[in-house]
């Protein structure tokens, strides 16, 4: 165990190291989590109507709630897997550093693709453009981890090269589904969306790349 | 004191640690603790009446800044529970994170409940959404302390089982006393919102759980 | 230096530490900082007639980012003062931290009430409210202070006790000017503006304090 | 390789660390970035005329999009560079914290620019309201980095003055190209923004700095 920390820490040394960008990164991930509430807006209502329509008004905004849901899971989805990915990123550079803001770039945008799918959910287009935001996070996400760890450049020399192919594979699939979703919005909107709420449930369940999340037997 | 902490390293090394859930949970209390005075709105006044008008209408704007008082404060009771808890908690798994991310869905909820019950703080619907909301962080932060201690998985080995039991009891006295405003409500909602406003009180007075604060003598 | 820092160490060892505090206020800071320019809006004038108002029109905004200097300047010198304490802090309990949200509190009503300043720059109370906030803001940060050092509670033992004198009079000269310009206000809300922007100016330059910003030569 | 380490530390205690203006920085930044997309609306139509308008309506948005991604990429050149600067900065001092609230004031002060150029793009004084913004963001950035290594006050002492003056010219290259923006407006609006739009991009790509960003190969 020893000799692995060692390993570690001089694969850090003298390098710009990962911090800060997962600080800036933690802080664009939870504003944006946090902030596509504040576009749902409570209902104005003149006191004399209130107890008859509140209510009604409340239950108008259901898109809303329901795209809400399933933008936090998906920002959720991608917070894990960057901050899986920088569990084994021992150092960075210019190029990680931009791919990075890149994706960062990208998770700004879902407030406002989820506003917008919120409002017209019913609008194929919306839903287009919704898929295509959360694809190229995903997409982002892939470059991100596929230039860290080509030739182990910004990883561990001895990262299981199995855990690399498995965790792109894993990346992969969201943005894979939500092309499908896209597709599939051509012939229903609503089934196209019940797809896009399938994709985080996905993620969430445990999978084969769990395993490497505890230390193994042999350290 | 030196094994101690000893032992609290070896619980860590390999595993995936807890700093960045951390880092995202502060963001997420953070930015909804702050935004939710956004939501009150400073009153747009003709000039010639503003001498008139302007103290008026900001003392109507009374109940807006009563619940933000209630809502920031029991924001900040769930944050330094959650805080305490990590201070136990060694490590983490995909679980704990998804239970930990569910926790941060509930308290982006807490601005549009908080503006909700400013907007109609006499409407009882809105009363019970409100709690309804407080509520869900309790439970769900309950459900995270339960995960994380069960059979000691993500703490110390020798974590004491009485500290366990005490925060859980501690967790769930919240729930419990907004649970009983939501029936008090159907009889009065003032009487309803002044339950609400001492939950808060009583999480801010000295417990007995607070011995476990400090180090224990014999270390 | 080497026996300086064990005896920081241990004075921290199995306590609350104080990471997740600072972190919290950190973003509470940041985004109130930040936010504030959200209340100034941009003006939306229709195409025909922008090259004619335009530069008016921003022009009209300068009570709005006059007033937004003072309160960021302010944040920043309460922010100061709050890293300068933690900087000899070691260790947390529930009281400090009760403490520190209810300074929290009072730094997320700093964007309220520099809006209302900003639309009402002349009206003798939004400038009343506006000092009285900062007022809250520089008392809770004192009381924090004195409860954080009376008796050496949570910092360490050999703190030097001419420097807890010194920054507690420090804090409060910030509270006590602005009192005056309340006081001022009923004379001149100008001048008593003119006294807020004093205040930043007063804490920014070096004062006899700054000497324990370095190691003293003895170690 | 461990006497490089000694140096870095021993040159650090008993100092004010950087840790928590790093903090600040990261979450100011970060809302300034993330923030910004709210100022773009998403448009509200009635829901007879969704199919006819939203697709136009929402291309009619591509100069708040376009504006937006500029802002973006030189929020990050300027937070890059921030970043890097506090790699090699070991400890901090009144005038530096204070020259860094003076960068954070500027960097948010662009979301109201952004907004501004993003409703009036061919508006010559909001092209010269944005570009001057820019500006001044790069000169105190470049004031920061002057005042911490001149003399070496505030870094290592080794630290080679060749990197001292590479980063130097590099920082002022953009308020450089900038100044040239502001004179080609009075030209072209247009003209100016694509020189705004060029600029990130010479940053993005690899410099001579980037060989500073690993170890030298003697250690």
């Amino acid at each position: 165990m020893e000799s692995k920390l060692n390993r570690s820490v001089s694969s850090t040394i003298g390098w710009i190291t990962t911090t800060r960008i997962e600080a800036l990164s933690d802080g664009v991930f939870a504003i944006a989590m946090t902030l596509m509430i504040f576009n749902i807006k409570v209902p104005q209502i003149p006191s004399e109507r209130v107890a008859a329509e509140l209510t009604r008004r409340l239950l108008d905004l259901w898109p809303h709630f329901l795209v809400y849901l399933i933008s936090f899971a998906m920002a959720g989805v991608y917070w894990v897997g960057h901050h899986n990915q920088y569990h084994h990123i021992r150092r960075t550079n210019r190029v990680l550093l931009w791919i990075n803001i890149a994706l960062l770039l990208c998770v700004t945008l879902i407030p406002f693709s989820t506003a917008l799918l919120g409002s017209y959910p019913t609008h194929q287009g919306a839903v287009v453009l919704y898929a295509t935001n959360l694809i190229l996070v995903g997409l982002v996400l892939f470059i991100h981890w596929h230039y860290a760890t080509s030739q182990h450049a910004l990883v561990d020399p001895d990262l299981d090269p199995e855990l690399i192919r498995l965790a792109s594979r894993r990346i992969l699939m969201g943005p894979a589904l939500l092309a499908l979703a896209i597709v599939f919005s051509f012939v229903s909107t609503q089934g196209s969306l019940v797809l896009c709420g399938v994709v985080p449930v996905l993620y969430i369940l445990p999978g084969r790349i769990d395993r490497y999340w505890k230390p193994t037997s042999s350290e």
